[in-house]
């Protein structure tokens, strides 16, 4: 997602430190010292306006969220709905690229890693910049616990496909997938702001859970 | 697919052995002798009134095809459709079990498995009648070359679902993943009753090409 810049986004997002937090690799190996409790971590990369992370936070404080986002101009967006939310103890954002997440964590750091609507790159030379591509997988295994779990839905039927492909190929297991969600009536759903959209528009959302296998 | 009961099908599969092969059994490990060729051998599991076989027969005269289905009724449809094409050289009907597939086919027989709109057995009770569960897929991998592919395409949402997880717990990889085989206007599809049926309500069709991968 692209914003028109906000020439006050960094300032706003550098004002609420207890949201966005400003040190991330201050906390690699040790989230729990910043949520200052022992609960699951779970993790969203390219977080957009911030939708989902700030209703799952909601729906779920026994677990701690972090949202991740590369644009400042779409982070304040993001920012700006965690503080309507009052702020919750178990949610903080980074303004940062999903690339980079060893920086920020370690292995075993993150329980779950969450990916919505994602860019689709649809041209095949763009490929690597999926953020299901392997490349982005391997990064996800060496952050997660020992077969854990990346959870995705998209409204992009490419993408989709491609991600059951990349995914498999990897070796990961597909726990559940569904090839339209809202028909599904999943319980403790949080849409996203994509997911709101294209789904009035009557397009099915596809969804995925898959998990990291880890060989002993 | 089940038909009234037609009194005449036995005898009418009987009197067409050019079709209907009557002894499938005395050609497994030498399928090769009944065509007269070295060429490649495709199998359908569930062929229906057997438009898809016919027509692929049709359009491949370098492969052959072989089409099973366990209903006399049904398999007299395929047959009349195979007689109106011609009788081609290249397309043989058993009329047997798909359970029973290792009496009529040994390993390495089989180059390539077609399943079109199998039956679904939505309850999970029924999950074992399902053509792409686990016990098909190991027959299917005992009567297929090394690396055979198996080809499904199905109007119905659970039973994709249900078989993607299925044949990727199994070991299949996935070679290609379409969630809408018409938008996708694949070149040579050959449609099958069912296929023209849902497509013209506006379903999308589900495919998948999965292949095993033998260990060396
Ligand atoms: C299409 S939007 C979807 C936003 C939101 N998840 C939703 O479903 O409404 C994708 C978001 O991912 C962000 N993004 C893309 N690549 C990223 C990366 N490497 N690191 C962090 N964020 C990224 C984009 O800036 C954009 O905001
Ligand atoms: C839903 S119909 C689809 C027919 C056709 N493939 C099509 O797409 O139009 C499924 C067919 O598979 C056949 N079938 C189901 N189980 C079978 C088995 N174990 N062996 C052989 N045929 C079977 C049924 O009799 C039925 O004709």
């Amino acid at each position: 997602m692209r914003l028109r810049h906000n020439p006050n986004a960094p300032s706003f997002l550098e004002a609420h430190p207890e949201i966005v937090e400003p040190n991330p690799e201050n906390y690699r190996t040790n989230w729990k010292s910043l949520f200052n409790n022992d609960n699951p971590l779970h993790i969203e990369v390219g977080t957009g306006k911030g939708q989902f992370i700030t209703g799952m936070a909601l729906a779920n404080p026994e677990i701690n969220y972090i949202g991740i986002e590369l644009f400042e101009s779409v982070m304040m967006k993001a920012c700006e709905k965690a503080l309507d939310a009052g702020s919750p103890a178990n949610l903080r954002l980074l303004r940062v690229d999903g690339s980079d997440l060893e920086k920020f964590f370690a292995k075993n750091d993150v329980d779950r890693l969450y990916l919505n609507f994602s860019d689709p790159w649809p041209k095949t030379r763009h490929a690597k910049r999926r953020l299901t591509h392997e490349g982005f997988l391997k990064l996800y295994e060496n952050v997660l616990v020992d077969n854990g779990e990346v959870h995705f839905k998209t409204d992009n039927r490419g993408l989709f496909e491609y991600s059951l492909i990349s995914m498999t190929d990897y070796g990961m297991k597909l726990n559940l997938v569904s090839l339209d969600l809202h028909d599904d009536n999943p319980e403790g759903n949080i849409m996203t702001e994509y997911e709101e959209k294209f789904s009035a528009k009557g397009q099915p959302i596809y969804r995925v859970e898959a998990q990291f296998i880890t060989k002993k």
